[in-house]
């Protein structure tokens, strides 16, 4: 039985599906929801989207903004669920029905397997490439809106084809989902010629107060609350930042510590090959992969630095 | 008859073959010629990649460097040339021989077919693409070195897969490559994780410095022979700049000046589509692509700086 005919047997009886994403979805989740919703769609079935959260402004030209409902209530309807790139249950900002199908999609090594049928598969560079597969199974064509929902999942989880999880495999489906029509120019426009003037603004603070720890090993920078309020920069990304800083020769951990709230902190963690932040972030209960992850901190801005560049250069030590 | 059989065809009766690079060969340019440099070596010939500047020290860790003769007298020795990635004569820094043939592999538009055979594709995204498929034509196995020195070409000239150039081919390509043993891990440390610590501090006075023209239709920086010198800067990569400067939602146009030298300026010119900033390079005896062009000026930063940007808003009070 492929993995999509063990999904349609499971979903046959129902009408109306719900898809989950987790927390703050990135490129990978929204598109690959996305894209499976207008799959389902166009099978028949009345997909939808289901999150509390505003979804991020840039993701916005993606096709099937309409399957995304607004929903706060903790509790989720009767209806069968497919959390997609979520590794686990607590990362799906609902409680999960009782008695219905929950069926679980993902690439995260730690995910905890909490659906009625899992299809994990951590070797895979983004969730976009299981659901590539998982549709190539169905045997239909793909449309180009969905091309373009799986081109962005992919390209963005593997921070455009240059991470390590890179495969001959996520070229190929690149290449096939250029060929189903996905809008590489709308893409390319969208993320990366329409940055916000305040990206620029927030890189030159970040850069006035960088610095180093562990003989370079490690560079951080922080911005406290004031910072980013008082320059209206608390949803601008940062994800430039810490790129730039990982780049630099001999850095072996980048972090970037926000202040988003007073006292509420979030800590970003990029490591090169052979230091493990997942394991660091998890100190934090965070997590995330092994060059990539997160954490969040209460308390003094300072005071978290502290605690957090000490447990770093420990790590480091032990390798 | 191939393009392998046609290009076997010219060169079967000599041994030694020099290969050709363009003035500051890019990872296009370099890879391409170490790669077929490496594959004619295969083959029993004695190939010789001739230039007579020192070439960019990122690129050291491409295989096939013992190619390279430093070379810098005018006047090539009487051996077939294969030039690669050259749009004309003049960007060959070379007295071409008379009577041996001339082979010409290139992608630019521009090419003006200078040799006895031209594999010229405008359409291919790299010269890379064209070697790639040159190879394949040959019916032999492609080496992980020689993988390794195509993967960098394609994948630099594409701006990691991110420019419109970027086709369905280029990815089967890319992902190709990485089944022959495309050494990845190494061209990421090199390429992305080695970066010099200036890199940061240039992108910090470049930001400092930052302004806005034509509604903020044009965005500029101007880094004046002090500021370099002072701090170190002066062959300081500053690629990174001038795309965070493009990359702000409504900019037409960025444009990066370095003063290199008192009153020597070499200007950056980064158009969005539908701004063809090689017309405006033109008019300052630069050149370039549609889209990424360069130019030099002589004299004062500031005049400067006001001429080429009161031309820029000229160029955009037109369209």
């Amino acid at each position: 039985m492929t993995a999509w005919s063990k999904i349609m047997s499971l979903i046959q009886d129902y009408q109306q599906i719900i898809l989950l994403l987790h927390e703050k979805p990135d490129g990978d989740c929204l598109g690959s929801a996305l894209a499976l919703g207008l799959y389902l769609q166009g099978e028949g079935f009345q997909p939808l989207i289901y999150h509390p959260e505003k979804i991020n402004r840039e993701f916005s030209f993606l096709p099937g903004q309409d399957l995304i409902k607004y929903y706060t209530k903790q509790v989720l309807p009767e209806k069968p669920v497919i959390a997609v790139d979520c590794a686990a249950e607590n990362r799906l900002l609902y409680t999960l029905p009782q008695n219905v199908p929950i069926i679980n999609i993902d690439h995260h090594q730690s995910n905890t397997f909490f659906g009625d049928y899992n299809l994990v598969e951590p070797e895979a560079a983004a969730a976009g490439e299981i659901i590539f597969r998982l549709l190539q199974n169905a045997q239909k064509s793909i449309s180009a809106e969905i091309a373009t929902c799986l081109y962005v999942a992919v390209a963005t989880d593997t921070g455009y084809f240059r991470h390590s999880s890179t495969t001959a495999e996520t070229f190929f489906i690149a290449g096939k989902l250029l060929n189903y029509g996905a809008a590489v120019d709308l893409i390319r426009e969208h993320l990366f010629e329409k940055r916000p003037f305040k990206e620029l603004k927030i890189i030159k603070i970040a850069l006035d107060k960088l610095q180093f720890a562990q003989e370079k090993r490690i560079v951080w920078t922080a911005l406290s609350y004031e910072d980013l309020a008082a320059n209206g920069l608390l949803n601008i990304d940062t994800e430039k930042i810490i790129s730039l800083l990982r780049s630099v020769a001999g850095v072996q951990v980048a972090l970037v510590f926000k202040e988003l709230e007073p006292r509420k902190i979030k800590v970003s963690l990029r490591g090169k090959q052979g230091y493990d932040v997942n394991l660091l972030a998890q100190h934090f209960n965070g997590g995330g992969h092994a060059q990539a992850a997160g954490c969040s901190l209460e308390g003094n801005l300072k005071e978290s630095v502290n605690l957090v560049i000490k447990k770093t250069a420990d790590l480091l030590e032990k390798l």
